[in-house]
């Protein structure tokens, strides 16, 4: 019987930078040998692959689009390579694919399917925070967004501040970079003047930003980080 | 005013394998220029340190240990070269520092001292597993170990599955290398036939292993992996 081919967790870059800089030696062999991709933006997917290895055609690369505007009909055809021997990777528009992104229904997909899937090593920023935050690493979440309405937006940090307490968990989450400035405001309003919030934003990137103060202290200087892809975690 | 130096989280291996198989180059940087280390266990730490830079002065190294048997009152020496300059690399035993091991002391810290705090890419065994589960990445949480009293362990693992299955959250958790087959025997046990189950073991080695599959599958054929470094994660 024909081995199956694997399917190939590729992490990519959180933003300009040498890809080299943060990713090992081995997200360029895998990208040496494979040419079918799963991707959730074809225009950046197409420019990492070139940034990390230059001399690979262009042409010659099959890439399918897994994003939210793709039909769960679509999806079987995705992992069809593998069935016939080849590798396929799978690419996030920013850091690890499987967590954050859509990835996860092909990853799940795989596993049903009897094809092995091998993550590769990279940037993460959920996982960058956390170990940067000072907060408990024994026991956390990550939770996503938070709603859009106002009401329940509150009801939300509460409601992490909370299980924060209770449980000694530290609560990440994240914001569409545009609203990070008035996610900031909403959270140090709403949370306890003792409870702790970790900001990180461009992280790996030269302009990196990652502090932890407690809401009381963060009151005294509001940073600005409207646009900048960041991460938010809390500890009451 | 002289400026402070850096805390550096540097990830290591989570096992035998080439460093740089599993990190980029920018690892191998810090360590090229960084003499002061926080690290978890000496004897490993000096090994990986040779092993990603064999030209670098072994005797000039200056190590603390910071472990479960760490004095509270030693740490605040850790971080004093940070305040005349002097760069730091905290490091842990097996991927990266400051989740799952007593490293977020000295990040929490940090922050408070004013020093920046650094992340490096590497090897997560949490996070690698949750990318490679294909289950929920847009809330999952991250548990430690369970409980060592069988009645309280069974109770954990049932309020896991509840709490899976209430927030649509993957729930992680780790075990004693030498208690991962008595682990899966009681998840088998006392989990939802219909529960999904990822283990995920030895992750980055050539022994790599994961796979998720429903509880009911999982009776069909259970693994061994007596005294491997392993991930489980839940979804109900």
């Amino acid at each position: 019987m024909m081995e199956k081919g694997r399917l190939f967790l590729i992490p990519v870059t959180l933003g300009e930078i040498n890809p080299l800089e943060v990713l090992p030696i081995s997200v360029k062999k895998v990208i040496e040998v494979v040419d079918h991709y799963i991707v959730e933006n074809e225009k950046s997917a197409r420019r990492f692959i070139k940034s990390i290895h230059p001399g690979k055609s262009q042409p010659s690369l099959q890439l399918s689009t897994l994003n939210k505007f793709t039909e769960p009909s679509e999806l079987p055809t995705f992992l069809k390579p593998c069935h016939e021997g080849t590798h396929v990777g799978l690419m996030s528009e920013a850091g690890v694919p499987g967590v954050a992104d859509p990835g996860s229904q092909i990853v799940a997909m795989a596993h049903e399917q009897g094809i092995r899937v091998q993550p590769l090593v990279g940037p993460s920023s959920i996982l960058m925070a956390m170990m940067s935050s000072g907060m408990n690493g024994q026991s956390f979440a990550f939770n996503g967004y938070l709603p859009i309405d106002k009401h329940d937006r509150r009801k939300r940090i509460k409601q992490l501040e909370s299980l924060s307490l209770r449980e000694n968990q530290s609560q990440a989450l994240i914001e569409t970079p545009y609203r990070n400035n008035k996610l900031i405001e909403e959270l140090l309003t709403t949370l306890h003047p003792e409870t702790r919030l970790c900001i990180a934003c461009d992280i790996t990137l030269p302009t990196e930003y990652i502090r932890t103060f407690s809401v009381k202290k963060w009151k005294q200087s509001i940073p600005d980080i409207h646009k900048r892809p960041a991460l938010f975690i809390i500890h009451a």
